[in-house]
């Protein structure tokens, strides 16, 4: 039954309901010797912060991170490093109308169906919040991550159909959605004020890019790289798809143009997405996943409550029109441990002891 | 560095090189009780076999597999199942001459990177012999899952770029492609007879529909039946995208649209796929995959040898034109596998013993 | 490298240093439905407290736990259990003189060869401090395991060579070591006040018997109940010795006296302690641990420093005189724990889906 | 529910039942590039055969392994390693009369309570048989172990109550029972012959010496290097009690006594036996076992049958009069697995990347 740890080597628990006292990590694996204060965990929990751009709920956390294990005198010990964060604005009330409907889209129904009990305030568990004990978490791994010179980079790639035509580094910081492309970056903050008029929500596609990671990462045959990156990005809530370097497009190439000619300078072209047999090439890991529009709709819906009866809702409160661009330093995050878990991996195949 | 397990309540090893002596599997932590037949995992193996259907390599191999543990008198004893399948027609002379060569879109360079050392012959561990083990390990998940009354169905959705208008049950025993829209079917065939006169390869899109599972199964927010689902096919050799109910269309929807109204009947509709919030639903299961060209193609390619100088080589011997529908059966022992995992697991979710 | 975990279906991570701001704990895998409530857990961390008995450190801590996750409404969810201890009473400036010099019988000069780097404040993470996050965990396990009719307790067993001779229920509760029998404890109490003056310590045994639990626990052949009973309570630092039933008295016996002859009542006689082929057996399961001497001592010890020079020293602070009956509680918490974690396995193993 | 695999890093599976075809083990986790022959994995299986040495069962095997997987030109590929022992000469038939039966002292009767199923030929899956798998992999787990200057030693530590009072080396290899005291080696081979005449059998202790390992392995606090080797030992069918250094002494000392003052030449005594808070200190790591006698006795004995009555059963067939000296091979792969599972785990822990 437990489900709330990834990682084998650099373990991540994360534990915590929308509207409970807190939510948390336990980060377990962390070597010995990183420089870890909790400014490097508090500036990924800002990224991820509601109201921290436009788009997103108007709920204002603090979102204060407090690490309470596994540091001394400013680095990490070697022993766990538990990562707390109050909950201090969750207005409960407003879900009390919730309490016996199923909202469509959302975990409510399987939740009850599964442990026939739920915390229906904001969802609980499965509520985005969850995330963000994940970010916090995520940084200390990007720390181990970007110590060995790889970098974690997440944009917008595509929102309400309208996609960026350029990659990193274009004009991101200028725009509220993270992507490169700044004249897509309008048309789709325009859709986004649409849809937040018709009380309606967008979809959008997040691309990471990993650049500077060694070769040999990944472990053969079912945890391999793309294998565990798929898990940890399809585990985020929004997303419904996962690809890796051609994706999906693969599926209509040939193998003679498919297949990335090797030369003595490197790669020819990088259709395999930085993983070959499972196994990092050096070449960039880029990585797509598409994620949902946001459930939580102003528009009414028809559902049902526990007992069958159909009902229509129309879900008020403070709720973001798009997962993204807040989704990406969860993206960051989750990538960013998949990585660490494997560099730890790939320390025990080095030959024996040399 | 180990990676060839799979699952947690119902673990899977597989070990095996494609010119070693055999492949094999471990099954642990199958219940005891259950009818299991050698002639139960013959069939599955004969689906993926070499030379069973056209556009199949024309390797010949019988793939008989053995039970050594685990059954007594046509049962399982809840000891782990051994199951072994020795490798009779492997032509390593073959491979002589790509001893030191890397083979573009393959994982030659990358298993070389990360053990300094490896079986050349046939891609060795990272050959599609590997999945013979899988097909015989799924076999008996099938048998758990078959017995709760679900159905684990894969099919050919896309090849080359021509897509499957119909869904299952359509004429899919009528062609080699078990692609249930038979127009679709011929086209595609002609597509492969092209691409295979032309020393090329064709990718394609595999969809998997599960039916009959029950609500309840997942354990949010990492081991979520999605990401778990996500992994097991991610990590076969030949996929580069998983998505689950409308993947990445959903990134194109409203969420007006997207969501699936709850009525008294159930579900109006399945854009979640069968999934909600990590946890099923009780609606089909649908994954798509999205499969790459195979890189072993007879046209000239660019590469290097382990010196790092330049070659050209053409890949001669015995090689599918289209991973599909050879990977059917592999997508659907990795989707039965992760099935019987979870019904496990969410044995341990009821309550506390009732 | 990972360590902090224990448990694959009831899985709890415990975290934090002596003198960190708190220690705590991550129960991911209780089932839901149980009532659970702080006072279930505060009223274990009660018995272990320092100064809850005689001979024990007159260190005054409040270890009031807090339940951050995983219930509601009195009920756990199946989401993970955050448990929270802060730590109030700490004296840290006490250490500094330890700061550079590894104390005999502690875990300082191993952490510090293992992870270079350690807190030395009152032994930070090797604390036995750590064993109160075990003992709110175990109190979860307690809340299932006594559900199913299974009752645990541990009691002192010997002291300083001095052993009752009697087994509960005798006179426990009148005695402050939990020794079921009286006239050996005030012998025992008499050698400790001895130790006391001395400023030296006693070790002893301690014997956990446990009632009520049903056949078919254990998961052989590595996953024995007695092999994860031994793992989880050599873990605990005083412990040098754990012994199943007959123990290390069964190689000095013949088979035909120590095979228990089954009869048509049951199992004439229990050198087994309940296990056998490393399954429960339906039998009272009784494990034995020996205890060292605390190594905090006032007697002057010989030692060396961070340069390994010479030194001598002599442990002041608050320190308990013998670790009996203080880790009495972390013996049943660990216990709970293996109970619980093979309570929920055994579930997966009832045949299929019956 | 499964139970079959031990490590993490360095994960050992083994599977079959003693009256199967086969049984065998799967190391996946083994570092690339490692020499290792099938003659290595030969000569450890030799010393624990049926027949090698005196007291011992007179079944005739011949044992011999084979490597079906992972390796390459004589070397580990850092791939999975399939290791296969046939069952040739095993007689079914004598076991017949024991079908219904619950031999007292094994694991007949917990078996059957836990599965519902058993192969009753030879004790199945409960047969000290599997132990042949777990020296096959821990002929694996010595080469990593030695090439790292790690010796792994057992010897016979006492036999039916008669106590070695040497240490090795003695004159182990001039008696059958591998103990360094020769003297006593001839009062136990009497009282085995004594004990063999009644038809009756004697238990023992096995002592196991880990030279020149490193200090830093163990994870604390759940995974320390005692608590794994307790569970590994523990896990062995024979075992009734696992003591670390002074074990079960230690509850009869004082601290003062007990603790190993450190000098500048390093410790000055070894109470702790090479642990201490469950990280190696570089000291010799000691650690004794309790075996019971084995429970097949030619002696009559009372038990029950399937439907609960009474019979009065004695044990015919093959069968050792003590386990030991069959048993010291095991144990020393049981030691070895650990070791090398932590040898591999303490590389993730030095610092980050350095």
């Amino acid at each position: 039954m437990p489900g709330n740890m990834i990682g084998i080597f650099f373990r991540v628990t994360t534990w915590g309901e929308s509207h409970g006292p807190a939510v948390g990590a336990v980060v377990d694996g962390c070597p010995p010797g990183v420089d870890l204060d909790k400014s490097d965990i508090q500036q990924e929990l800002d990224r991820r912060k509601p109201g921290a751009r436009a788009f997103a709920s108007p709920r204002k956390e603090e979102d204060r991170v407090e690490i309470l294990s596994g540091t001394f005198e400013g680095k990490t010990t070697g022993t766990p490093i538990a990562l707390l964060i109050h909950n201090r604005d969750s207005d409960s009330a407003a879900y009390d109308e919730l309490r016996n409907v199923f909202r469509p889209g959302h975990g409510d129904f399987t939740y009850f169906k599964k442990y026939g009990i739920r915390d229906h305030r904001g969802g609980g568990r499965a509520s985005g919040r969850e995330t963000a004990a994940r970010v916090a978490a995520g940084a200390v791994a990007k720390k181990i991550v970007s110590r060995e010179g790889i970098s974690v980079l997440a944009f917008t790639k595509e929102v309400g159909g309208v996609a960026a035509e350029k990659a990193p580094p274009g004009d991101m910081a200028e725009n509220p959605l993270l992507c490169p492309d700044g004249k897509a970056a309008e048309r789709m903050e325009k859709l986004l004020e649409e849809a937040r008029k018709e009380g309606d929500t967008l979809g959008g596609i997040v691309e990471i890019v990993v650049k500077g990671c060694p070769p040999g990462l990944g472990e053969p045959v079912f945890d391999k790289i793309d294998a565990d990156l798929a898990k940890a990005l399809m585990g985020v809530g929004t997303v419904k798809g996962v690809e890796v370097g051609s994706g999906f497009e693969a599926a209509r190439m040939t193998g003679s143009r498919h297949n990335d000619p090797l030369t003595p300078k490197g790669f020819a072209t990088n259709n395999a997405g930085g993983v070959l047999g499972g196994i990092t090439s050096g070449e960039d890991i880029v990585v797509r996943v598409a994620c949902k529009p946001i459930p939580s709709i102003g528009k009414a819906q028809k559902t049902v409550d526990l007992s069958g009866k159909a009902v229509t809702i129309s879900i008020k409160g403070r709720h973001d029109v798009c997962v993204i661009p807040r989704i990406i330093p969860v993206c960051e995050a989750m990538v960013s441990i998949v990585l660490a878990d494997h560099l730890l991996r790939q320390r025990t195949n080095r030959g024996v002891f040399p």
